[in-house]
């Protein structure tokens, strides 16, 4: 692994995976043809390209009852445990619809509302990713959405996972059909036969499906684009090697673009880590992955002083930020760009995205600059509410009236000047 | 303007202009050349599409004090006044950092940053908006936004309207830039030599700047795109016929597409405000914008009781609702999508336009099914903090394994369980 001064730290360019001019055009002509021919088309793509014959979209409440069977019952209760702590951190978000009064009889206020639809989208493939589920769908649950639909590729047997199936069904959602790609981006937005379309896609997938959800986008709202994942450990000789290489590895077994930094004030850490991530890569199941993502976009950087480390991080905006030094929480202030915040030895990465409760839906890419984690805000929309009382508006009508003016919109000025004919 | 039953509701078909490809190539090739030459090619497109030769960027404190002295100076307590509701409103929004404590040591949280930066793009052209920079320069300053930058075209005299730059002041923004159009939206973005780059741009503007933040976006943050204004109108029988043509009209004057909607249970009113929208169209000084914008997109539908009425309301999810009938707030808690509600006979739609302290950057185009009114939020992020005790690790550390495991994600299981060699 690279070892570095911090004033290389921006050495790091990562782009983001925007397709192809082949792929997006593929992706124009699904939607369009979901468009037109609805679930003959949805169905024709799904034995295209996830090789599945399927009768019905909608996944069956036998295959449900079959997908609890199927699982570990141990393994039902870690999942049921991981949503219960994820409900219980977004019920902390709700926030109510509020106004204030004034005197003169003057309300104004913000209307909160659920969307009234969402869908989700769950990736398929070699793996199953309950925790996204958890991750997409219990927000939206918590926000109050009526109706929450979730997709997902059937593999070449015609079935979703039973993990998927069974965290879906935990997290309160009966409404699951058996589709992916961006024919199921298509099937959300625009509507099919079976399945009716929703006001908001969420969730991760391939390049296919990022594209389709960039073409819909406006038709339907979506949440971010995701980008390949990131971790970057602030640490100071305190922190232990081995524990942090694990980290660094924990990403990287991601993605082949996945990024894992080190920021540390010890020289002797630095070196110390090196060595590890070399040791435990060598032994790691995902190695190919995770050493490739090492080699390209893995770096330790050494800083002078814990304020320039800290500086390096803000610079970095990294998704995941893991903080292992004497005194993690006085750092906390300090930190202004990061989707998550990892505090102390005992916070490794994996806490957050399996169970502790927090989302594991984070900006990447330099993104928390400006972006946060998805929450329950994310599932509701605000209104503003205004309510003048005749006498606000005697006393004020009169400036609205000459603000109008000073644009031009004399409309607006005599709107305000009919209440007084 | 046509009266239509309400079944006919969704006949009202809207396009958003995306823009032709030509368009597109020019924006590329704006924000391609300020990224390579920096200030030089500002300063020339500034010359080519503005007429104004500038020997500097920003405006002088100079310009400042003469805008002062160019307003009137009861405009400018006008002004005064609407920044003060408006920041009070704002205020109002402002939700701090918090967190949770469990007994074994567990703490989770959001923690609450402003942006780093922030530029407004102010529009330019035959008429200044004092109001669309109070709406987009308060939020960011209440939301704690260190560096607010705001950007406009300016005439051929090299200037920029005194009532915006009295409104920024007054707003709190001494740094402001004369550029406009694609080439502010690139040096916002990438920076030049003069104007150091923002996290985040906000504000309204032609197609070329509507297509330049597109393109922009990712590598910065931007608030929505908005399309043509709108209002929708629910009243009832007690509803005057001259204020609500008033208010159908006020919306009209904006935009020859945009989309003034009334919905009525009463057959008369229906019939008194098309003679009204008529009669006071006349005289309006922009009437043939306002003509065409009643013709293409104006409609009053006639509803056969109130809840049809709503659930027309609900489908168009207009961006400005108002609510004429004799108990409007009984309807709040009906109304699912609308950008802002104005509830009663005095709360004219100009009165948030200006004055309220509610913000007039509103969703259009449907998408109040799932956007919010421009708010504090939209000028801050969330960090998730996680502190998990040793503790709260022994306990949960092993589920947390099982889950990495159930995904295929070992080297997940292999941090955690780092922390127990």
């Amino acid at each position: 692994m690279k070892i570095l001064q911090v004033s290389d730290a921006l050495s790091i360019k990562r782009t983001v995976d925007s397709g192809t001019e082949e792929q997006l055009l593929a992706v124009k002509a699904i939607i369009e043809q979901v468009k037109q021919e609805g679930d003959a088309a949805v169905k024709r793509y799904t034995e295209q390209f996830d090789g599945a014959v399927l009768d019905s979209l909608l996944v069956s409440m036998e295959e449900i009852d079959e997908a609890y069977a199927d699982l570990d019952a141990e393994m039902v209760a870690i999942i049921q445990e991981a949503a219960s702590n994820i409900r219980s951190f977004h019920e902390k978000q709700i926030r109510p619809s509020w106004m204030t009064t004034e005197e003169n009889g003057t309300i104004l206020g913000q209307k909160v509302t659920p969307l009234d639809s969402v869908g989700v989208y769950v990736p398929g493939g070699t793996a199953a990713y309950p925790s996204s589920v958890l991750m997409n769908v219990v927000p939206a649950k918590v926000a109050g959405v009526e109706r929450i639909v979730m997709v997902s590729p059937p593999g070449k047997n015609g079935k979703i996972p039973a993990a998927v199936l069974v965290a879906t069904h935990l997290a309160g959602v009966k409404e699951i059909y058996k589709v992916g790609g961006a024919q199921a981006i298509a099937a959300l937005a625009y509507g099919t036969e079976t399945i009716r379309p929703v006001d908001k896609i969420t969730g991760p997938g391939n390049i296919y499906v990022a594209l389709a959800k960039r073409e819909v986008y406006g038709d339907v709202d979506i949440d971010m684009i995701a980008g390949p994942s990131e971790i970057s450990i602030l640490a100071d000789e305190t922190a232990r090697a081995n524990e942090v290489a694990a980290d660094l590895l924990s990403q990287a077994e991601h993605d082949e673009r996945a990024c894992s930094v080190l920021v540390t004030t010890s020289e002797t850490l630095a070196y110390e880590v090196a060595a590890e991530v070399e040791k435990q890569l060598a032994e790691l199941p995902r190695k190919e992955i995770a050493a490739k993502a090492i080699e390209n976009f893995g770096a330790i950087y050494i800083a002078r002083d814990m304020d320039e480390a800290v500086a390096t991080i803000n610079q970095l905006a990294p998704e995941h930020l893991e903080i292992m030094t004497a005194n993690p929480m006085e750092l906390l202030g300090k930190i202004k760009h990061a989707g998550a915040i990892f505090i102390g030895r005992f916070s490794s990465e994996p806490v957050g995205d399996y169970f502790a409760g927090t989302n594991h839906v984070l900006p990447t890419n330099g993104t928390a600059r400006f972006s946060s984690p998805l929450n329950v805000e994310d599932f509701q929309k605000k209104s503003s509410v205004i309510m003048y009382s005749e006498s606000a508006f005697q006393e004020n009508g009169r400036k609205i009236a000459s603000f109008a003016r000073l644009e031009g919109l004399e409309a607006h000025a005599r709107a305000i000047e009919a209440r007084w004919k």
